[in-house]
Parts: structure tokens; C-alpha cells; sequence
């Protein structure tokens, strides 16, 4: 079985449009440009439709790339998966983490004890308009999951902790293309969109993992909360028409430095799942020393919403009914402050929009550490 | 020593004009409307300057308790403290706290072992604008503090754990009033004004308490941020030109089932600081059954600011940079977030704008739990 | 033929709790609490789901009047329609606008010459919450405008000039209360409901002035925009369950010393059409003069939206991509600047929201003067 | 005298990023880069703090730019000026406006009749931290007004009809840099650094107009609303440390098809100087012909503030105290709704921020047109 090295490091940002920490580990050669495989950006947009900082920042890092790896940056965007994800609410703080791979050639292989993290990536075929937050849309994400797992030498769903999609959305240019077939789009809302592909897309992760009782129907989308995936975190993009898989667990033909485990947020304020994430990487969050924590962290990732019944614990919270603030601006922010908390550290990725991604109103939370 | 009966009761509300709770519990003998000293209230307006969420609310109880007592609203304003900070964001829930004090006849008096909560209100004698923000607030409301803790019967400093204040803010018309006798004000900005005024109450907090080296200096307000009190939480409202003083603490001439205690955050994600403050009233925040804590407590008060610097642990957050949402929003959320998350509860007092309340970034935080 | 004396007055507001201007309007005898039939106002909030200023507004309001008229503040809400209209951006000044009516003896009528403004109220029967948005909405609304027509004596539909509907919106309550009774709503949501509500109450309104080729079906809501009134304005409010109706005209049968008339606005800066409806009631809008015209006006009446199609006169605006700021405050901000700079004056009315009320992206846009 | 052909050309963009409009021009021969002076952008950010489109945009034009004209995009920079301003609101359509100017050889200089659109561009030395605000930022850019005019071939003052500005802002560095040299900034908060730079930079313009008295102090900066320039539009970015000043003019020596006018609007709401602006450049607003205007308008330049009073002609506005929307962008959308509407065109250069800039409230409204 033939080893590879992953690595994931953590970079602050001071804008959207900051590349010198990249540039700088590049050039001092902590980090290989040929061997990134994604980047998972926090930037301080809205995380709303007109939140241009994920573009910007994902072509300035782009055009980094393209000219220390010597192609366009068209090629540097299909190669590499960039995942911006708007919105540094609260104390969050702006910053990319980028995921490397290296296979190790056989002399220098060592095998680390136990299970190490582990990285695939995969694509699914273009969609059409009307396939988003539909069937095909469900089924090619689980296809590709699996392609993913494999490419990570992952073979039991168990050692998953954390798949990342990146999907489209609908435009009214995409909408009005498919009606001029005769096909019907499942929304012609572009935000709406963004919420049925980043659900079906869940659905398609939960479905490859097998964490659903049956295979989910069309219907289910954005209605059936109680079907979820425990490891899913899509986020939606304009600049794509197919999902990109990432898929993070943990294999025993890595020879990482790093493992990832996760848990589920029941609700937003579900401290004891947060606990249990650092926990499930041996970090002891015994509520003296967040601060140590913090050091031994490279990343958590966790996904955020308003619970859609208007409760958190019986009680009510006011997100949804604001017009001033976007409610997933608001649950990014209370989340991200629960998380920062226990952790340590607020260069954490606290995302929005979590359809089908852990129950309704809570989240899944995964920890990647040093072992 | 004379005993008296102290209840704090926290009463969820379904919008800022919402009295059912209150009444309710007033008629079913609950809450006997001669007994309230206070009302502390979270409402769900954006808690800045247009915030009509705080004014709407106190209208509507005041209503409701002058009808209940007999008396003109003016006359209830005057005899209970009304204090509205504004801002549910994130998972906040909205409620209003009733602080409630009878004195025991000697007959039925039964001592309860240990001290346990007391409460004292005083109020400072009317400001003239050009006071506000500088020595004579800082001194009159130290002498308002002692006041408070005499009717309190709380004698040591050490017992003293929230102290909230009440302020006033100045008004184009008041500047304009000081000018015209040829006074200047400390600022010509209403919004300014707010954080002066806060910032001086919480000087004369800490000047009672023994909290500062040396009496602190004009000059020093909003400038000097390691001049602060670890108890102080003060809100600036116009509809007084005066300071009130709320002091609580434990004492033995309570007979209260209830007891507080506080500790101070450091900065917005101390989660150790908030563990602390639970453990100082007996409960165990061990990482396990925050559902459980939420049952004993009867409310937390926390004080949230974002750090003036720019940094939470050397990190960068975006708060002061965000010209579509409130620093204040942003730090009431992530503190919320955290606080709600250890307590196991969502309706809790988070408040913002924490001028010499705690230090730079930090806040106090206080708990009044079941003995 | 009996004559009524038909009054309006405009009173600016320091906030929404602001009925000093009414009280002393009244104190004056200018105004006589028992004629008041209806109160339009602009309130500074948002104007969205979470804008307490509307509710706190009128709570004051019929406080106030309730006193004076020796009633319940329950009865002064079914007596006068208050419409509350949330959202003050840009240059918009807030305040109130009064309409009052009184019979004429027969021997103080004096004759006008000419219609002058009169006015009528009618309500329809409540509604059950699946009718919202639907063919009995529509119905009983266009009901409801003909009875009004006939209260304020007007025969010919050419003779009404703006019909204000207040209409109702759906909960989740309602929501779950229909289905308990197996019965489908046109929607969950509440925000998405409020635009049903007001675009069938509007397409109500066009039915009965006879502004429609056909009936509408209830698929045309929300869909066929080409299908308008040129005169209704709708808003949509949780506190009632059906609609009422304010019919403003101009009658023989009013002996008022003002006039109304309007024009339809085809877009958000179609300065041709307010200049129309000032010409409409003899207001020379010749662009050297607004100053002078702000003095003749008693007020003006508009609505205004975002173009449903992104584009205002072929280039795009981006109204409805903005997460931070809602589009009725995009939509409102704009007309109200053109409006006012037209008028000459900032206290007009400028409300949002304008679904079949006036072609896509425009509105009606009625000016009441002194004769 | 040597001619000089001056052309403006204003592009739609459909974000901060999009430079096709830009390169399709230059492909097609209509904008030769080379001629390219300044580049003045409205993009669809918020104007403030956290706008990131400004710098998208500039990055993204820079980029394009410095590929055409084989230069770096650091040279680009220098030589081009860039004047991006945030904030789209209301009906106001996100857009460039390229400036250009070609010497032309003798032989083909045809003599226009009368004075014709001329643009010159002029640099003040490096400003000092300290000297923002002051008076060395006054002065410095009245010389660059003059050095400007001069490249412009314009001599009488009368003929300059608009003054872009580009200013530096204050960040914590800067200031911590004077204060490590014993020398205090003006201010310490970035954000108020902005207004001192624009509005010493308007005196500065003003003075080099001859627009004021006396030379004006330091104290009178952001203090003596009454001294202003007309012409004057400044904007401050965190990417210079020194003033780029753009003079817009009328010359003799300019053989452009454009001409430039301008009037001051003397509150928000001042449709006259609107009108009186377009009529400078002979365009008749009379009021039925906006879409006609539209036509022949090569674009408007106006400035819009919230009035510091609170008041527009007497009424109440409530910009100043919402602690939602910044009162800039309030201010955008109700000047732009007005400006949009007598001028029958979305795409028109409204930019917040205008101290000293026009009287208070206020500010000036520039037309370029075809002659």
C-alpha cells in the first residue's frame, strides 16, 4: 500500500485579498504549491448573495498559484477546490486552511501508529439547471463521495469525519436556459437555489455514508429535517455547474501528522458536542485550558443555523425574524463564539446555511489536531 | 438585624411590548407589584441609537404596574429601575428579569445558613450635561454605590458581585443647554456620549469597591482601559439626567433562596472566566450537563465588548471594521453564544458596550442560581 | 344630498411614541378626536418583520385617543384604521397623517365648486388563513372598495385616486390552525405571505375600479404583474384578520378645502409621473419652484419596490442582491429622495412592498392639496 | 496652442470584478490604453470601512490594464488614477467611467466651437501621518489644484467645474508611526481620519478656487460648515499617502465633444441645482423628457450627505441616529433616487462623505454631456 502525507496549515489573512502568508510559507518551502489540494477560506464578507470578498479572495489566491505553478488560473481552479466560505461574525477571524498531499515514495515511507488524516477529492459531471436540489444532484454527490473515499484510502464510512461539497446555484440566466427546454428549475430564486443545492448536496453525502434509512426522495429536500448527514458541509458558488467533493477522515495509509474527528451540534448551543469533537481527538477540554487547546489545534470546522422553529432549548431566539441582519450572520456569530470559546482560538471555520448538515438547528463539528 | 426576601424571577416575552408574563405572575400571587425594586430586560431591537425596543418595553410595564399599583407611570418609573439593554443576537432569547425584595416580619423571619442575595438601589443627585462622563459622575455615583450597599446590608466589598448602573446620555439640546451657560461637554455626540457616560459610571463603581490604586482621573475615562471594575455593567438611556444604582450581592440579612456570584472575563471567549462564575454559585460546569445547569440558574449577566485592539488571542476579528453591523452586535453575539453554551440556557443578559466594565475586550460575568 | 367636511392634517413625530403633536392638535380644537377615521404614518423602523416602531406607534395612539374618547384602546383600533407604514430611509422625515370627516349641517353646507376630497371606510368579513392571498381575498376586497366608494359618495371609479388596504398576514399559528383543519395556506412563511396578502387585496382593488380585462384567477398572484391598480396601496399587518379598506376621491359631495389626484409611476424614477400628479391637482412642478410647492401640499402617497427584473431602464440595480439591506429600504430610500425633491418637502408617505400596485418596479403615487 | 482630444466613456459592470466591458472597448479601438487618465467606479459595496469592492475592482482593472500596456500593475497605478467609490444604493447602477486624453498632431487639430471638456492631473508630495487633516494637506493640494489646472490648459477658475480628490486615511500604524516620532495625529480612529482627509482636502480645493475669504485654519476643518468648495468631491483610500487630484474643466484647447457643468445642491432634496446643473450643458429638464436626457448624458457627479442638523428644510430626518444602515448609504440612495430621476439615467457617480463639499447637507452636482 503506497503512503501519503497530509498536511493542513492554517494561515490568518489581514483582507480578502492578503496572500502573503501563503506566499511567504511557498517561499520558504513549508509549503509545496504542486501539492495543494484545496483551500477552505473564512472571509469577512456577508456570506450573502452580494458577498464578492469569497470571489476575491479565491482569485487572488488563484493568480498566486497559477504563476508559481506556471498555468493559468483557469487550470489552478479545476485543480485545486477552493471553498470560500463569507462571514467572520463575532469574534471569528479571517484566515485560509490550506490541505496538502504528498505521496511518499517507498524508502522514506514510515507508518505512523494508527489511523492518520487522509484526503480525497472528487467531481461529479456538470448538472443541469433543473437537476439542482433534485434527484441527480443527491445521487452524483454520494457517487462521488465514494470516489472520494477511495482516493483517500478510506474504506469504512466510519473514518469519516468531515466531507466539504461546493455546489452551484441557480442564476435567472441558468433558470430561464432551462425553461427554454421545457424544464422546470426546482426554484427560480437565486438564494433560494443556493439552499436546495447545499441540502441535496447533504443528502447525497448522507446517502453515500449510509446514514439514511432509504435512499432520500425529492420531496424530502428542504422538508425532511430528520434526515441528515452527521459529517456533510456544503457551501454554494456561482462559478461552478458540478459539486466538488472533499472528503476528510482518517487511513491507515496516511502517515499524517494530523487525525480528524468530529461530533453533532443537537442545537446552537450544544457545548458538550463541541466538547466531545475536541474530545474525540484527545484534546481534553476539561474547562481550564482553552488556551492550550488552541495550540495543539490546526482547524475546527462546524457548520451553523437558526433552528428553523424559532427555539434554541424551548426557548425563543429572534434570528429569523430579523431584517437587518441575515440569520445565518447570526448563527454564525453565537456558534462561533461557542466554538472560539471552548477552543481556544477564533481562526475557526464557522459556516453558514446547514441544510440537512447535522439535525435541524445544529451542525456537525469536526476537529483536525496534531496527534 | 431586620431580614427581607429577595426573588428574582425571569420571565420570557414574545416582543418587546409583551406584558402577559408579568401579568400573569402578578395574578396568580406570584408577584406581588408592590415588592419590585427592578426590571433588567432583554429587547430585541439592534440596541444602538434607534433602538425604540428598550422605550416601547418599559411604556408597556410601567403601564401594567401603575394600573396594578394604583399609581401614575411617572411615579412607577421613579419608585422600580427599569434597565432595557437592547440586542437578542444570535441565540439570545428576549425575557425581562423582576427583581423583587419583601421584608420579613421578625415572626417569620428564618435564617438561612450563609449569606445569600440582597439587593440596594440608589440614585446619584440630577447631572448637569457638562457633568457627564468626567469627576462628578465618577464621584456621585461611588457615593450612590456605598448607599446602595448599606440598603443592602452588605457591608464588605468582597460580597458586592454585579453592580448595574443606569445613566444618562447627552442630547443636541443638552450640549446646546451647557453652551448656552458657556459649560462645554465632554463630547458633542450622542453616540459618544453614551460610552462616557457608561465608562464614568463604571470609574465610580470601581472607586466604591476599592477596585482602583488612586481616585481615578478625568482624563483617564475611555482612555485608561486598566482602570475597571469587575462588577460593573452600566447602560446609558435619555430619559434620565441622573445615575441609578442597582447593587447586588450576598448578605446575611437575606432570606433569600438565592445566591451570585461573578468572575471576569479577559476577553470575549474566556470560557474559563464563565466556568468560574458558575462554579462561585455551586454549579459544576464540567462539560457534560449545561442542560442541567440551565435548570438551577435563575440568570447570568455578562458584559461583552469587542477588544479595542483589534485582536481575541492575538487573532484579528473584524467587529470594529464592520460598517453594516454594530461592534456591539458582533460582540452580544459571540458572547452570547459562549455564555448561553456553558449556562445550558439562551435567556440570558448579555450586554454590550463595556467601557471600564472588565477589562479591554473582556467583561464581568455574574450568576444568581438557586442555593 | 347630504355633505361631510373632509380634513387631513400632517403631523411630523420626534419618534414612534411621539403623540405630543396629535394631543395638542386636539387641546387646540383643531382636530376633534371623534371624526378621526383614519391615521396613516411613517414610522422610523425597518419596516420588516421585526419593526416594533409600527406596533408601538399605534399602541400610543389609541392610548391617547381611547382617553379622549372615554373608550377602550380596543374599540379606537376598530373605529379608526391606523396604517402604520415602517421606514424612513434617506430623507424621509417621520410623522403622521390624520384624516378626519364631519357631517355638514344642512345649513353650514356651502357648496365647493368642483369635487373636493372625500373619503370612505369598509371593512370585509375576517378570513380564514388559507383565503389569504387567494380568490376570496381578492373578492371580498373588491367588495369592500365598492362600499367604501358609496360612504364617501363617489359613483365613478375616475374619481378615486389611492385606496389604502390593511391587510392581514400569516403566522405559523394560522399556518398550523389550516392545516389542523386539513386546509392548505398559500404559503409558510411569514415574510412571503405578506406579499400575497397585499398583491391579492391590491388585484381586489383593481377588480372593483375596473382596471382588469378579465377576473383575476388566483395563479395571477404574485405572477402576472402585468395585472395592476393605478391607485391601490397595500400593507400588510399581523394584528387583524381581514381587510380594510380606505377609499380617498374626490366627490360633489365633499365641501373639503382639499383635492386629490394621482399618477402611475412605471419605474422607480419616473419623475414624469409625480410631476403628473402634482399637475393633477393644479401643483405646476415646472422645476424652479418645489420649495414653494411643499407648501401647498398636505401630503403625498407612494409606493415603491424594487424592479422585479433587476434592471431600472435597462442598466441593473442591485436592490435585491443586498444581504445587508433589505430592498423595500433600497426602494424606499430612492423614490422618497425623488419624490421629495419634487415635492419639496420630506414628510411624505413612502411605503414599500407594491405588488400589483402599479406596474413592476413602479407604483401609484397620489398628492392631496389645498384647493 | 497644442490641442488635446478629451473622451469619457461611461461602462455597466456586473460586479466589482468585471473588467469585460473595459477590455471589449479596448479591443474594438473605441479606448486606446495608453490615453486612459483616471478611472472613477461606482461598485456595490457599503462604502465604508469593510468596502472590499473598491479594491477588488481597482485590482481587477489594474490587472487588465498592466497586461495591455506591458507595466506592472504598480506602475499602472501610479500612472493612472483610480477613484473607486462604494455603496449602489437604491436605484443607483454599479458602473466605470474611463477619462482619456490624445495629444493631437497639428494637422488634425480641428477647433472646436467654444471651451470644451479638458482633464488634468497633478500629485501632491507624501503626506506625514500628523499632517492629514491639517494644514500642510490644505495647502499641498491647493498647489496640485493649480498644477492641475495648468495641465488642463484652463486659467480662469470659473471654468473648472469638478475636483476629484483622492486622499489618504489614518490606520493605527500610521498613527502609532507619528506617535513613536513624539508627533500626534489629528485623530486615532481610521474611520473619523476619513472625513478630516476629505474635508481638508475640499479647503484645499477651495482655496486654490478662490472660494474662500481667508485662508482657511486648522481648527476650521469638519468644525466651519460654511467654508466649502463647490466643486470639490473627496475621497479617502487607504492605498496612498499622498492626494491625487483630477480637474474637470472647460478649455479652449480641448477639441472633446464634451462639455462639463455644475450647480450645489443646497440640501438633499435641491431638484433646482439638479436641474440647473443640466441645464449648464444645455440639457433642458422641463420635466417631460428624462428619458431623452439620459440619452445625451455621458454621466452626473454629485456628493450626498446626511445633513449634520438632522434636519432637511425643517423636517426631521433620521439618518444620523440608525445604527443599521450608515447615514452615507442613506444619503446615496435618496440623492441618487433624485439625481437618477431628473437626469432619466441609474448610472450616475453618487459618492458619500461630503465635508466641506458643498454647504452642510449638501453638495455639488457636476454633468458631463455631449455638446
Amino acid at each position: 500500500m503506497s503512503l501519503s502525507s497530509v498536511d493542513v496549515i492554517r494561515i490568518p489573512t489581514s483582507g480578502p485579498g492578503d496572500t502573503s502568508g501563503l506566499i511567504k510559507l511557498i517561499e520558504t518551502g513549508r509549503i509545496d504549491p504542486k501539492s495543494i489540494l484545496a483551500i477552505l477560506g473564512k472571509t469577512e464578507g456577508n456570506g450573502g448573495v452580494n458577498d464578492f470578498t469569497r470571489e476575491y479572495s479565491t482569485v487572488a489566491l488563484a493568480g498566486v498559484l497559477a504563476s508559481r505553478l506556471g498555468i493559468s488560473t483557469e487550470e489552478v481552479e479545476h485543480r485545486i477546490a477552493f471553498v470560500m466560505s463569507g462571514g467572520t461574525e463575532g469574534v471569528l477571524s479571517p484566515h485560509i486552511t490550506v490541505f496538502t498531499r504528498t505521496p511518499l515514495p517507498a524508502s522514506q515511507a514510515r507508518r505512523t501508529e494508527g489511523k492518520r488524516l487522509s484526503i480525497g477529492i472528487a467531481h461529479t459531471r456538470e448538472f443541469r439547471p433543473e437537476e439542482l436540489g433534485r434527484r441527480a444532484q443527491i445521487a452524483e454527490t454520494a457517487a462521488a463521495v465514494r470516489k472520494a473515499m477511495t482516493e483517500a484510502a478510506i474504506s469504512d464510512v466510519a473514518d469519516v469525519h468531515f466531507v466539504q461539497v461546493k455546489c452551484p446555484l441557480l442564476t435567472s440566466e441558468r433558470v430561464d436556459a432551462a425553461e427554454a427546454r421545457g424544464a422546470g428549475t426546482v426554484t427560480k430564486s437565486s438564494y433560494a437555489s443556493m439552499g436546495y443545492s447545499r441540502g441535496a448536496s447533504a443528502l447525497g453525502v448522507a446517502l453515500a455514508l449510509g446514514e439514511l434509512a432509504a435512499e432520500p426522495r425529492e420531496e424530502d429536500v428542504l422538508r425532511r429535517w430528520d434526515l441528515f448527514s452527521a459529517v456533510a458541509s456544503s457551501s454554494a458558488g456561482i462559478e461552478l455547474m458540478h459539486n466538488v467533493v472533499v472528503v476528510m477522515g482518517n487511513s491507515v495509509s496516511s502517515s499524517s501528522d494530523l487525525v480528524i474527528g468530529h461530533a453533532v451540534m443537537k442545537d446552537a448551543i450544544d457545548a458538550a458536542a463541541v466538547r466531545a469533537a475536541l474530545g474525540s481527538v484527545g484534546l481534553r477540554a476539561d474547562g481550564t485550558s482553552n488556551a492550550a487547546i488552541g495550540e495543539r489545534i490546526v482547524n475546527i470546522f462546524a457548520k451553523a443555523e437558526a433552528a428553523p422553529d424559532g427555539l434554541v432549548r424551548g426557548l425563543r431566539h429572534t434570528m429569523l425574524n430579523d431584517t437587518d441582519i441575515s440569520s445565518t450572520r447570526h448563527a454564525r456569530a453565537a456558534v462561533g463564539g461557542l466554538v472560539a470559546g471552548l477552543a481556544g482560538t477564533t481562526a475557526v471555520y464557522v459556516s453558514g446555511g446547514a441544510e440537512h448538515q447535522g439535525p435541524a438547528g445544529g451542525g456537525p463539528v469536526a476537529v483536525i489536531a496534531r496527534a
